[in-house]
């Protein structure tokens, strides 16, 4: 429980109401009851605050009129609400602890504040920061860094070679380092190339669950600061994640592709591999970007939903789209002759 | 072994033919060798019947004349077969044991009849009930529950406040309830928005292989009794899956997005943020659902396979479809024109 | 440190220049050092030659005049640099040994030169052959075979009656063997069938991180031998995989499908199920394949990115191909007639 103005004095909000409110959770402007905090960030959501039973909400100034009870007046609601969330989070405090089933090598070298649950397993010269965490039955691999106060939860793998910068989290089963896809074709099958560089990740970065950031082939992968990605994204070799690009899930990146700042992936999209694709590009869901992008933007590609017997008509005109423009293209020329001959026909 | 009378009772089957041969396996018809039991739920499969050397056949009773070998009639044989699959599975049965190397917090309540494997991580307050197997490595978090008979293979993650009902079966590599991708932009890059809420689970519902199931961030993530999942399934914060929804491989369900019941969608597909699709919805493979649905069907998008290189012309058409149905409709009023200067033109 | 002769050795290769250097890695033309060796292997790349600083070079004899330092002539520079990659591999040598905490059943017949690291379970009657390793973590289930050489990283999990080869390698928190997505549409809802049959795989596969292989309902999976997967590829039961196939990552293969040899399947593609793809089959990225393919080639399906705004135009009339279509015929028609009319007009 926190008192409302402790809440104001973090997030910096001017506080117009009771000041000495008990607020136990965060909730939605239509869920909350008696001890929430909630928020309105948006103009269509005003009607609703009447009707909430919030006992303090997060407002524009220029919203406050609507506002029925206890009102923390910040510039962006949305973004204080997002500060704030931190406070009633279900994570445990980091406990300074090695757990007795953990195995840790003699050469990693573990702060005292850190703490390793049980089935961890710390390969060799592992360095792991000032708090940090590794969840149950995670594995570090070999000449692996952890930057302070990063958290690995249950069951993540990184392979040899894997650093991390602070303030990253990196969720179940999300696999980083793992080898990547590269072959070379031989007289028959493939002949595996070795994959001998690791990734270098930044401050701050997000990894989802299932994730995975293949480790480079002769030069390291590289994830930039404050990079996000969702759950089941994959990132081939030798790619390079600009600051602050944020990718939905199941989105692929392949290989050696390079990605500029700022830019947002949708989910299910993909990046073919040896692209550049500029800061501030945004690709919209289930796009497959096939060529580099030098204008910032936002790009797509696919076709719209719609019922399948009329979808099922339509993509059999599209594999006879070339057919359709020559068609075109054909009438146009006899209707210039015909007008032509209209046209002469008059002045006969 | 068992009795072919045995199975039949099982299944409300009239038992044609040698009620005393035994069954070891069953198996499809071409496959099927003495000793196994196989089905035809089909027309077009009975010219296989003469030869199949099955000791024991499920079929319907218009197709009984087709059989040489004992026929147990059943209304529908593909039903009986699944019914009767699970006779044979590999699973053993549930040894009620908690391993020596499992790690069980002291606050967690553990049905006397539940398995924990090897490597297992129980955390705090966590309740497993009646029957549950926990296989080899799995990880727990706090205040999770696993109703009766529920069964989570080996390598699953469960983070903190996930609930599921009973007779689920979650695969290994699952992980449900870690963050959902919930960010708010700051002045530079993403402030976290912590993910406060959960994840229910009903009755009888299967996760695949590296599924992941996100939390909530203010309220939890639902899903209905009975709904299956396949592998590499994404299901994001606050979704909703109806009842008996089936959801195949790779497909993502993108943030709060309601689902009714008895959808089916088809593998690689996609369905984008905060949309309500109704009951009775079937998508089909590699579908981008960008829009609410209200009326039940099938529902597609994309374009058809084709070759290569007659692809690429028409991909160069599709970027031109704006302005091929703009000089289409130019083309049909100058055709208006000269029909009616033709017409003028016959009168005078 | 390897001397140059070695690798000279190894690779069949001519040495020109200085026998006698010493190489302790091996780098790309533009980011190579003293010490590192580097290759050429296409005509573009050639004005990097005089610029590098590498200590030797593969290159073919055409491009020799190019070279500034030692020189290694072999045929194919690219596949030379795969095979001599392996000896600067990160990878330990495979010590035999069973950690103390890794839990084997007594059943299991464990080769002794295998390793198997902290945290493996190995469940009953499987075998593990000369030289494997089986990484932290990982879990075997009952009845499983790797073969010679065979190598589990991380965090693996295979399933009852999972059989691989020899020389395979399994990335982290791969799953083979699961449950098949197979069910029977019940009155309420789905029937599971039970999935009764494991996987087999060949020599020399890879597979990697996050994918998973589902095992077969009534007779197994076959993964034939060479096959390499990239991370995050599913493969649902009964699917057949042909020797030397390669699929990139995030791609789905629906049950039952039956690919051939020497196909290659680019990221994000799906294959619908019940299908057979010819040998020498090739898909490009983010295609859906929805009928079987039986003469070898390239196959594509989908649009080109292009800019949302654009987009959104063409998806529209996409829409109304069926409708562009007809309206073209129309025209045709209509242009026909006209002509028609035209050329009698001239006779009259």
């Amino acid at each position: 429980m926190f008192d409302v103005s402790q809440i104001a004095l973090f997030l910096d909000a001017d506080i117009i109401g009771d000041e000495n409110v008990l607020i136990s959770q965060i909730s939605s402007l239509h869920e909350a009851r008696e001890g929430d905090l909630s928020f309105c960030d948006q103009a269509k959501y005003l009607p609703e605050l009447p009707n909430c039973r919030a006992s303090a909400v997060l407002v524009r100034k220029q919203d406050l009129k609507a506002v029925t009870t206890t009102a923390l007046v910040v510039a962006d609601p949305y973004l204080s609400f997002a500060k704030i969330s931190r406070w009633f989070d279900w994570r445990d405090t980091v406990r300074a602890n090695v757990a007795d089933s953990a195995q840790v090598s003699v050469s990693a070298v573990i702060s005292n504040t850190a703490q390793l649950c049980h089935g961890v397993v710390i390969g060799e010269n592992v360095r792991i920061g000032d708090a940090c965490y590794v969840g149950p039955n995670s594995v570090i691999g070999d000449h692996c860094v952890l930057g302070n106060r990063s958290r690995l939860e249950a069951n993540v793998t990184l392979y040899q070679d894997v650093k991390l910068g602070e303030d990253c989290i990196v969720h179940s089963c999300a696999v980083v380092g793992a080898d990547g896809f590269g072959f070379a074709k031989a007289a028959i099958g493939w002949q595996k190339i070795y994959q001998l560089a690791g990734v270098r990740i930044g401050n701050q970065v997000e990894i989802g669950a299932s994730s995975t950031i293949d480790r480079g082939a002769l030069s390291p992968t590289l994830i930039g600061d404050g990079v996000k990605l969702d759950n089941q994204v994959h990132i081939a070799h030798n790619v390079s994640l600009g600051k602050h690009t944020a990718i939905a899930g199941c989105t692929a990146i392949a290989g050696s592709t390079d990605i500029g700042d700022n830019c947002t992936i949708a989910g299910l999209s993909g990046v073919t591999g040896h692209l550049t694709i500029t800061s501030d590009t945004h690709i919209t869901a289930m796009s497959l970007v096939s060529h580099s992008i030098k204008e910032p933007g936002v790009y797509s590609s696919g076709t719209g939903i719609e019922k399948h017997q009329s979808w099922k008509r339509n993509v059999v005109r599209f594999r006879n789209l070339e057919k359709i423009a020559k068609r075109l293209k054909k009438l146009e020329n006899e209707m210039k002759n015909i007008s032509l001959n209209q046209d002469l026909g008059k002045r006969e």
